[in-house]
């Protein structure tokens, strides 16, 4: 072997990893990780931290999505399957057609072929604070930078459009809108996505709609999807069967391109490049789609929607009457945020501390809202069976009466400046 | 509005695509996209260029595999599916465990991590020439440089152990070494795996080992995961229900990490972070893994191998006999390649030209293998009705005789320099 071989071979196995993977950071993940959850043996856990809607077993798959499964394995043709979620996200103003479509490994795949195909590393792209973590993963790990514009609690989190308004600078690659919302449960005015949309246009900031929770919202709002309120902000619509078929594991997201100006060719060529280094989602759920999208009742969304705010309804008026706690009620989706009055539980330096002790002593676990960068709150999911809500409550209720120490600081203080 | 707000406000609407999004390059796509395909109207389409062994709808999904899916959805418990990859890669020496399995969006999801996770920007990665084009597809959206190692035809497709040495240098993150391949259909003996891996053991280099075509040898030809061959060189494995299971659409590949001297702790914890941005494959195929892998009967495989060994020696014998053409011998896999006499086609730019005129004259389309960075050669898939195999093989014939004009340049100068 010649000298330069002999040179370049290492002498120890180093096996470092990539900046990419090394940059790649669930929010969630590390914060969970980092807790001690030990739950109190005398007491069942309650697991109001998780997201997806499945786990507790009270909120079952369509049965028309299984039998369209059943039916895919014998007929096994997916070439119908962009044509059927064109027509299901069609409306009467609006045709969308199977080009527009692009169908992808969940949402989340959705977001990353979205967030990956507008901005290169150094740009930034705006999301909401509190909001879903993975828009951070993802943007990140690509060495895009993430700018939070703030949600406004006492505003039912609606947008703080000035401070969005002041973000935008000329690197500005997107704004992500997430309406209804994971974790806030918000769903917005025809005037408020219309305002957010006017920034857009003014600014020429193409918009990442995450609309995976469309139409799931509580008896008297209105869902109004972004592309609905424009005739000139490019919008990239996210959406899927995760939550309103109640099949997180199903995998299947989509991506509506809506480019009425003709100024996305650009990214509609990016996305198709990009959406095959992982081939699509499952076939066989591809194959089922068109069913699944035609077959599956109203009656079902609505008896979901309705299970959940009957939930959201009960945990708000115990919340209400917790000393220390703030909830605000939810308009869709399935969550909730609740703020702590941190200076009355001097015990727990932040939401994070306060939660865990929760597991400690009441076996009920909520997601700390730092996990979405909003500390100082906590997020319950409302999806739990509804014989649990009121056992949760009463757990969580003698957790804050054993822990409340009103101090000096009026309770005012923190309803103003809510984190 | 305030001045600096007017100033950073684009006047038109311009909407960049990334440039990772740019670089995502396909070269299957960019030359099949290329050429004029324009079928022979009194012929019937033959596409053997189709990897997709379902399409034709001669090789049927396993029974067991559809009962394992339709049982998945009563019972939705998807918590044993990476023990049971563990236990169906484990041999009596080497016993895996499920934290040694990560599941993936089929095997493209698999290799894309595996890259993802050990290579970064300008570092490179040593891959095959004829090769499956997505290892050059994935490293290069991710600014690592792939350089291409030579596999001999004249000796069965073996890698140009002397080349591959040459190539390393200080910065080579990875070998992917495919066995059994595609194109090639080429499956390595024992002795020249350990030729492989002494070299990765010298040089200190990790091994993607692509075995997404493991035990798909011929008979007389045995199968070695390059895992078994080392106690030394740390191997991501990438494999996945795919091809031996014949489910290509439901993307259920994985990663077997073998790491027996824990160099790669840092890459494990890497994948999990990257696993997390898509969050695995669907888990009604989860659930339903362990049966399907439990379930299929062993004729299942040996039915499907024993009717692709057939056609591979059909085609074998046929194209020995056609002027011009100099296939060569798989030994597993679904493929074949066969190389073209290119000068004795003078009417011929190159194995595009040659493949695309084949199209128009005889409706028969066989990938020109310049898609596999190795031109004068196209691949032909094995996997097609046995019916066809002869009809298509008519038709080349006339093809290559009609093309056929052999001129001053003798036919062994090819045959030592087959491209
Ligand atoms: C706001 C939001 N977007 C996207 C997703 C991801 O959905 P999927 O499971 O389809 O990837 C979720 C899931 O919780 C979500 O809450
Ligand atoms: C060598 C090789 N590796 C990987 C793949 C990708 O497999 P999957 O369809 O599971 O992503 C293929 C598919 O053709 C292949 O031939």
């Amino acid at each position: 072997m010649d000298p330069v071989k002999i040179k370049k071979a290492r002498k120890e196995w180093n096996v470092p990893v990539s900046d990419f993977a090394m940059n790649t950071f669930n929010p969630i993940r590390s914060i969970v990780d980092g807790m001690k959850l030990t739950p109190n043996p005398q007491k069942e856990m309650i697991a109001l931290s998780i997201g997806d809607p499945t786990v507790f077993g009270n909120l079952p798959v369509p049965e028309a999505a299984e039998e369209a499964v059943v039916e895919a394995l014998k007929n096994r043709s997916y070439e119908k399957s962009r044509a059927a979620v064109a027509e299901y996200v069609s409306t009467p103003t609006t045709k969308m057609e199977a080009k527009d479509v692009i169908l992808c490994s969940g949402c989340s795949g959705a977001l990353d072929l979205c967030v990956t195909a507008l901005a290169n590393p150094g740009q930034n792209i705006l999301m909401p604070r509190p909001g879903f973590s993975i828009y951070k993963t993802l943007a990140e790990s690509m060495g895009v930078v993430v700018k939070t514009y703030d949600l406004l609690p006492e505003k039912n989190w609606e947008v703080d459009l000035q401070h969005l308004t002041d973000l935008i600078d000329g690197n500005t690659a997107a704004i992500i809108v997430n309406n209804p919302s994971n974790p806030c449960g918000s769903v917005y005015s025809k005037q408020h996505l219309e305002d957010i949309l006017a920034i857009a246009a003014q600014y020429k900031v193409p918009i990442i709609a995450d609309e995976i929770y469309e139409h799931f919202v509580f008896d008297g709002y209105h869902y109004y999807s972004m592309a609905s309120l424009t005739n000139e902000v490019p919008i990239l619509s996210c959406g899927g069967l995760t939550k309103r078929f109640l099949v997180p594991g199903w995998r299947l997201g989509w991506i509506i391109v809506y480019d009425q100006n003709g100024v996305l060719s650009e990214i509609r060529d990016g996305l198709a490049s990009l959406s095959q280094r992982i081939l699509g989602p499952n076939t066989l759920i591809q194959a089922a789609l068109p069913d699944i999208l035609k077959n599956t009742p109203p009656e079902f969304f609505h008896n979901t929607i309705q299970y959940i705010q009957q939930n959201a309804e009960l945990f708000y008026k115990r919340f209400t009457k917790i000393p220390g706690l703030k909830p605000v009620m939810p308009q869709g989706a399935m969550y909730m945020m609740v703020g702590v009055d941190m200076p009355s539980f001097p015990e727990f330096k932040s939401d994070v501390q306060f939660t865990e002790k929760m597991v400690t002593e009441q076996s009920v676990f909520c997601l700390p809202a730092s996990c979405f960068q909003y500390p100082g709150y906590f997020r319950v999911v409302l999806t739990v069976p509804a014989g649990k809500v009121n056992e949760a409550c009463d757990r969580i209720e003698e957790f804050c009466r054993s822990h409340y120490r009103p101090g000096n600081t009026p309770r005012e203080a923190m309803e103003t400046n809510g984190n």
